[in-house]
């Protein structure tokens, strides 16, 4: 029995990066007081959600555990994480790559050391134009990330004679998650047990296709889903309203449980052996037809 | 504006093939006389499904228009869609291939003139168990098919100068639509503008995944999605349940309609141009990062 107790972190971001990093701190370590293994924050949780925000706001973000030339968000992270010895994955924030000059929206995750374990950049940018309702175009200001992204947590056995379970983790921001093959990937090749999307849809999307999208990549990869919102509120200089409604699919596809539009921590223990069981039940990953079709987990094709 | 208006035809089967041919043909020729352009029928609409019927009732189904040696369910639905003057998708019926002997679970498709213009041997056998709930293992008695199927459906243009409408389709047969392959490859290299699905989900995974995938296959590839089920009756000699609910879901996802368990037809008028303008709104078609990830519709790779 494997069990892996995650917090989503549904908070509301107002204009001043050390407030919205005060109050992700507090709810992580309220978080591992209960017992949370991991904690996962929304996306831009740092900063308000705009194109026009972005370089305000941007940071740097270091390749390596040296966090010394990293802003103050990741030097923050890293912090809480090792404070409150949980896994953190810490929602997304506007990054500046001082070399190019280029802007990314970019997911960090820790371990329970604080080291900064994995970097993601939101590789599909969110330009959509549905008229009368949403026009937006990160593309205006941000560059997209060039790679996927998996990470492994180190669950303690709880047997000091046992090994830590292995928890492997593959990570996407927000409209990432309208591209199936990353979740395939992720989950075939990179056997992953789940996908943590930190996102912000908006009012319109939201309640069009947060949960059907969500649903989706857990029921078609037979893996746990978790996706983290901002919460639904509008706050001081930002005219962007996200969708909330954070939630936690099982990898049979149902909402194990989910927020509304409000502010709150959504706290879900995961049977990690729910990954395995479902894929005896409905074995689609020993029927697949890669004789007709390619693998697009295969590298080689 | 191009319209497509499809009837789904969500029977209930008996054991008697004729009877089931005959209430087909009336309800097809009841859906033309009500300018449907499309009927589609529901799988294993002619006898009952099991494994221990599907050799009892397999019928020999021709590779070309000649019908002469095929059954007399392919000589029925050939005739009706010569009567009817529709578009008619044959929901699925046992095949049996003389020269090798193997049983396939295969859906027809006829044009206008009645001629049998494809066959889809559904590509995915229904192996599942789901311990108290469901043990099902088509691949008991059935052979897989072995390739994709699209289709293309010539429709009137109403405009004597101008050419035929072409409306492309993809089929797949019930658990084929566990694979999302299948619908990825007909949008993406075949152009399709829409999956039919006929399928005969069962009391158990239709209410928890039957509505779920059929959105989730629309949505992603933003493409239509019909599909017919028989209805939720059991019927002499039959001990598997169907869950009917025969949907159709529009290429943003939202079921535009679908029956409950009941005997009925569903007729929808669709909006072709539908296709189009949702691929602009969320213009995911160009923003794939098939410098990331490989295209699975590219043959080349």
């Amino acid at each position: 029995m494997s069990k892996l107790k995650v917090a989503l972190v549904q908070m509301s971001v107002g204009d001043n990066v050390g407030v919205n990093l005060n109050k992700a701190r507090q709810v992580v370590l309220d978080a591992a007081q209960k017992g949370c293994h991991m904690v996962v924050l929304p996306e831009c949780f740092n900063s308000p959600y705009g194109t026009k925000y972005f370089p305000k706001y941007a940071e740097r973000i270091s390749d390596s555990v040296n966090l010394s030339d990293s802003g103050p968000s990741v030097n923050a992270l890293s912090q809480m994480a090792r404070d409150a010895k949980v896994h953190l994955i810490g929602g997304s924030i506007p990054e500046v790559e001082p070399t190019s000059g280029k802007f990314y929206n970019t997911c960090t995750v820790y371990n329970t050391s604080g080291e900064l374990i994995a970097k993601h950049r939101k590789l599909h940018l969110f330009d959509i134009d549905i008229p009368g309702k949403i026009r937006f175009k990160e593309s205006d200001i941000l560059a997209p990330g060039n790679k996927l992204t998996q990470v492994e947590l180190q669950l303690p056995s709880g047997n000091e004679e046992k090994k830590p379970q292995i928890v492997k983790i593959g990570l996407g921001i927000c409209y990432d998650v309208r591209f199936p093959e990353m979740a395939m990937i992720c989950a075939r090749q990179g056997g992953c047990h789940m996908m943590v999307y930190p996102g912000a849809f908006n009012m319109t999307t939201g309640p069009l296709h947060w949960e059907l999208l969500m649903r989706a990549r857990a029921l078609d990869n037979q893996m746990f889903v978790a996706a983290c919102s901002p919460a639904s509120v509008p706050t001081d200089g930002d005219d962007y309203v996200a969708y909330g409604h954070s939630m936690v699919v099982s990898p049979a596809g149902q909402v194990l449980d989910q927020l509304d539009g409000e502010e709150g921590v959504l706290i879900v223990e995961l049977d990690l052996d729910l990954v395995q069981q479902t894929r005896q039940q409905i074995p689609i990953y020993t029927q697949r037809r890669f004789d007709v079709y390619p693998d697009i987990s295969n590298q080689n094709q």
